[in-house]
């Protein structure tokens, strides 16, 4: 099941994607299931938003990849280090088509599509075996970052921090298989990223698992799960694509700050 | 004006101390102003919560004050770094009396005390005269960090965001004067921190300001200041306290992780 946020006349609502429809629902299904209103809208008549605009926390892995299937197999079963993590607030989050801002403090701001886990149930110490449980869907994440400020000491929060450099969609897949796939990323018509979904080294549920240790998830956090590509530098006028095969494609403008 | 947060009878409300009485308001006055609803109660009838639980961010400074009044008078009109911050989740907020939980993955946590901004409006790119504008009030803050963790590389963020590793409180006072004061840190009765509010290197205004560059503030963010003093490792069984004179006393104790 694919699910869009979306806005519409002035109201903004949840729907379930049903061909070139949408399905209306009455609140948020991670938080209040799925009630359909009984309306139906074309999808072309709407503007999809983030999928989700977390209440608690945008979490995203730093060094989570392989570099490939060399590596890969030198670690496999072995004691790979546990996850590290960075946070983002949740007012980087923007939605597909929402327009990248590049902050005028920094030079070299650089893109990575990544595959991103929404939760869907507060979770807390669980197991890896019990971790899918608080899954409620994958989507698409833009993991922005303002590299020359990551580089001076001690900004490594506010490189990733600035509002627009989360954007999130275009929809939440609630049947989506994140054992396999790729992540492909594009400037314009130049492929930049093409990565393998499978060198991530770590399954969803030890990266959940993991997580639900270092604090509570709650419903609408969002885990980006990191990149297996190097990042990519835009300008201003750039127009950048994150396709993930089943989950689509998330597609933002590139803007300097007014 | 002093803002509580509180529960009675099984709800939540804020309320205005008045003397030994609240004075209990409708809805959030960080949202919704001041609106009594005639209803008074006794302090001592009611349990004090965080006074905000963030709806955002959660902004740590690091290394925002100065050694002492030499290293401030030889700074003084100079061009001091910008503030470096970092982020704690929203899910590391308690209150007044809840316990710090020691998480079993760390062998070495510690407390800071610190002054917390309470923000009260939506804030971007605000210049330094207009910052005080944002500002709701002030609060106490417990920055509270699995110092084991943080030295481990790469491992900054998981070593500030473990539930409870943020106590707030007793109140948000809204005419506190953030200019001069104490920082008085306890651990049972032992005084580890005695710091100096006018050795921080930034003005309230001017970490607002600066913050309000990096992302959009919102109300309920809080921000910490930063520690005057070191920071002071707590055991199960402590009970960490911190005053600042005019703002009250924030008491935790420190439990194991069941």
């Amino acid at each position: 099941m694919k699910i869009a946020r979306f806005s519409h006349a002035g109201t903004i609502a949840f729907g379930i994607i049903d061909d070139d429809e949408l399905v209306v629902l009455t609140g948020d299904p991670m938080f209040a299931g799925y009630n359909p209103t009984g309306q139906r809208l074309p999808l072309v008549d709407v503007a999809l938003l983030a999928p989700v605009i977390p209440r608690s926390k945008v979490v995203g892995l730093a060094g989570a990849y392989f570099a490939d299937a060399v590596e890969k197999a030198a670690v496999q079963d072995g004691a790979a280090a546990e996850p590290r993590f960075f946070l983002k607030p949740n007012t980087t989050v923007v939605g597909p088509n929402d327009p990248i801002v590049l902050p005028a403090q920094s030079e070299d701001v650089r893109v990575e599509g990544e595959l991103a886990i929404v939760i869907g149930k507060v979770a807390k110490n669980l197991s890896v075996a019990d971790a899918s449980s608080a899954i409620f869907g994958y989507t698409i994440a833009n993991d922005v970052t303002a590299v020359d400020l990551s580089e001076v000491q001690g900004h490594g929060a506010r490189a990733k921090s600035f509002d627009s450099f989360c954007p999130l969609g275009p929809v939440i897949d609630t049947e989506f298989d994140p054992t396999d796939g790729r992540i492909l990323g594009r400037v314009d018509a130049t492929q930049f990223q093409n990565g393998d979904v499978s060198l991530l080294a770590f399954s969803m549920e030890e990266i959940v698992s993991f997580l639900s240790h270092a604090f509570t998830l709650l419903p609408g956090d969002v885990i980006l799960t990191g990149s297996p590509s190097s990042a990519q530098r835009v300008t201003h006028g750039d127009s950048v694509s994150i396709e993930i095969p089943g989950l689509g494609v998330l597609t933002n403008p590139v803007r300097s700050a007014a």
